[in-house]
């Protein structure tokens, strides 16, 4: 685990106030590695997958290097798709809260251009688009790139791809490759490398490192449900499976807070455990845990650091971890001292492709696991009552019930339809 | 419109820190007329539907009154549905947020009653559970009854035609009979009038007026689409319309903000209208709205009031407004000085009883609209690119091109190939 905060990379205080706004809590590898780079000025590329921070590893330097005020676009963000550009501004949007003079204006096919011409005349200094439309306003004389300081090709691989490579070259003939080139790529082909070789000067090359180990006996899952069901999914599996202790991960402070609401609203003995709290509301938190007067805990990374509970049941990870790394930190949190153990973790979207990173990383392939339906949870829970059923009858001494029942029993109703009936009385409802 | 806020209804300071921190700014017309009354130790019969924020009448009240510590729950609230505890127990977490001593525990069938138990156990001064459950605690003798001081059924019709009528009685019968009986329900049938009489002393009777009536000239419709398909929709609605001033309310302050941001991310020259901004910056935003600069207003009811813009093209209801007055007063803000205007209200799952109620008050039906595919977006983009080109046609002078075409014209190509060619130059990407 990394141990830096986003205060050492040299982040302005007004970013780093919105970060902390943002609710996260410590950089990830990539961002850890790439900002203090891209803020010396450097060229640089990237090899990161989506849902590794690698926005907010280009986006904070972005926002600090742009030229605040100027009526010119001083960086240039390209993406493959629509999609990613407004994510990508959103992101961005949300990192320039507490900074002035920076607007954000995502250019994108599909959205009358009218709009884009207005947000461009207004002045942007930092614009994100994908390469179409952007060579189209390149065209028109509606964005000029003349006081460009900054080429940002986010995704270039996919880029690539979808058949953009002329586009690209032709956009970074229009920066006269003068400006820093940053490039994020989960791969690096050939193509990578050719269009590395014209228009970058050595740039530094960055990995996220594939030295992740996988936690050994702990059952790996991944569970597509929506991402509104999960916290009743997480519900359904703990009922079902009776677990005692479960430990529930996500991405920041923030959420970390609501999701200890939900969990409550259910009635569930549930607390929070991040870097917002003090260390001696946290080890008393984890005291807590530690005996089970809370069944669930809701954990950062950064937090759980120093977790050493050694009875987790099931450990879920309601956020996809944003590095391979916390994701072998976080299962193996369960099946310690060796107990067993189970780590599901939640899909859809986009989330898919972080997920295919991480077992590559790991070498491991999470196993699919539906979502319990209630049904089976009731069924689980019929199962547990004739275990219990059959521990009373081992133990025996039944005599004096069974005289009470006999003369029903050669009544109307047949021994079984009277057990069933009591089955019903003791369990239903 | 009510001018009240929810301070001067005798709220505790703590309580309406967290109504503040929860983003609303004023409360409903059940908020209004029922907090007062109840605090003030009063049975109460409200008649008030889901959406219409009849969770916070009473919870407000509860909470404040709820015996701080005592180890017996001072508070049971009965509602039809585990959903509905859920939801009820979530609402009253958060408004318990900066509460010392009030502890609220959900008691529902579907759920392991061991983890019920520990929960009792440690002592809970609200109890929110569906009418079996209770019983079954109640039985068992793991939930006591002797020191309660208020119940409160939610949706008591809908109790009653689930066939908890009995359950419900036998509660009331445990509970004495002497606490502060408070119940909301959307009818009033006769099997409630009889839990009236038998069960409350002297009621008031609440109910939110139906006098609302419709704004004359506004289309208004309602489109089914998943929450988090909301924004995407009233993008797609926009572009297809080619609206240029729009208002989209939403229930709280804290959603305005962060769906302000959503919207500047698709590049909406987008801005907020709520009540924690200054009166000065409410002013310029107004202006900026009026004179175009901002083209989507995302505003709260209370905001809103004052605006008096005329151009308004649609009014989109991201959240379902909490009452049917709001409704009236949102979509009044569009089809003003004569001319026509449209409104959307969003709609699934739990809503549809609020829109039904809208429905019925306003004695309109409000008309389903799909939501646009994104090739509609596409087709009506043509449609208004054949308009530009009528409108080039219709201005003449076009023999300079013709005869540069010509040659072309003779070769290989049809004349409508070329003019599909370039219309694909000119409007495509």
């Amino acid at each position: 685990m990394k141990n830096s905060s986003f205060s050492a990379l040299g982040i302005q205080p007004e970013i780093l106030k919105a970060v902390n706004d943002m609710g996260f809590e410590a950089p990830t590898s990539i961002q850890e590695k790439c900002i203090p780079e891209i803020l010396a000025g450097k060229d640089l590329v990237g090899q990161a997958q989506t849902g590794t921070g690698k926005t907010a590893a280009f986006g904070i330097p972005a926002l600090q290097m742009a030229n605040k005020g100027s009526k010119s676009p001083s960086v240039l963000i390209l993406t493959p798709t629509r999609e990613l550009a407004i994510q990508v501004t959103g992101e961005l949007i949300k990192l320039a809260k507490h900074v002035n003079g920076v607007f954000t204006v995502p250019v994108y096919g599909g959205q009358p251009i009218s709009r884009q011409l207005k947000a461009l005349k207004k002045g942007a200094q930092i614009v994100v688009g994908t390469p179409g439309r952007v060579i189209d306003h390149l065209k028109r004389g509606t964005l000029k790139l003349g006081a460009l300081e900054m080429v940002v090709l986010d995704e270039a691989d996919e880029m690539l791809n979808m058949g953009f490579r002329e586009d690209l070259e032709q956009i970074l003939s229009y920066s006269k490759g003068k400006s820093q080139t940053i490039m994020f790529s989960a791969t690096v082909p050939k193509a990578i490398k050719n269009i590395m070789n014209k228009w970058m000067d050595h740039p530094e090359m960055i990995k996220v490192e594939g030295k992740a180990q996988t936690a050994e006996g702990v059952e790996q899952y991944v569970m597509e449900v929506r991402d509104s069901m999960r916290v009743e999914a997480i519900s359904r599996v703990i009922d079902m499976t009776g677990a005692n202790l479960t430990l529930v991960f996500s991405n920041t402070k923030r959420r970390c807070d609501s999701l200890v609401q939900e969990f409550q609203a259910r009635g569930f003995a549930a607390d929070a455990l991040h870097g917002d709290m003090r260390q001696n509301v946290r080890d008393k938190v984890m005291n807590k845990f530690r005996n089970g007067k809370i069944e669930l805990l809701v954990a950062t990374d950064v937090a759980a650091r120093g977790l050493d509970v050694d009875d987790i049941d099931i450990v879920f990870n309601y956020d996809v971890p944003q590095d391979p790394e916390f994701y072998v930190h976080r299962i193996g949190r369960t099946a310690r001292a060796g107990k067993s153990g189970m780590a599901i973790t939640f899909s859809t979207g986009r989330k898919r492709k972080s997920i295919r990173f991480i077992e590559k990383i790991i070498g491991t392939k999470l196993m699919p696991l539906p979502m319990p339906s209630s049904k089976e949870v009731q069924l689980s829970k019929m199962e547990s009552h004739l275990d219990e059923i059959v521990d009373v009858l081992q133990k025996g001494g039944l005599r004096e019930y069974i005289d009470q029942l006999e003369p029903l029993a050669e009544g109307d109703f047949s021994p079984i339809e009277i057990a069933a009936a009591l089955m019903k009385m003791k369990f239903e409802k």
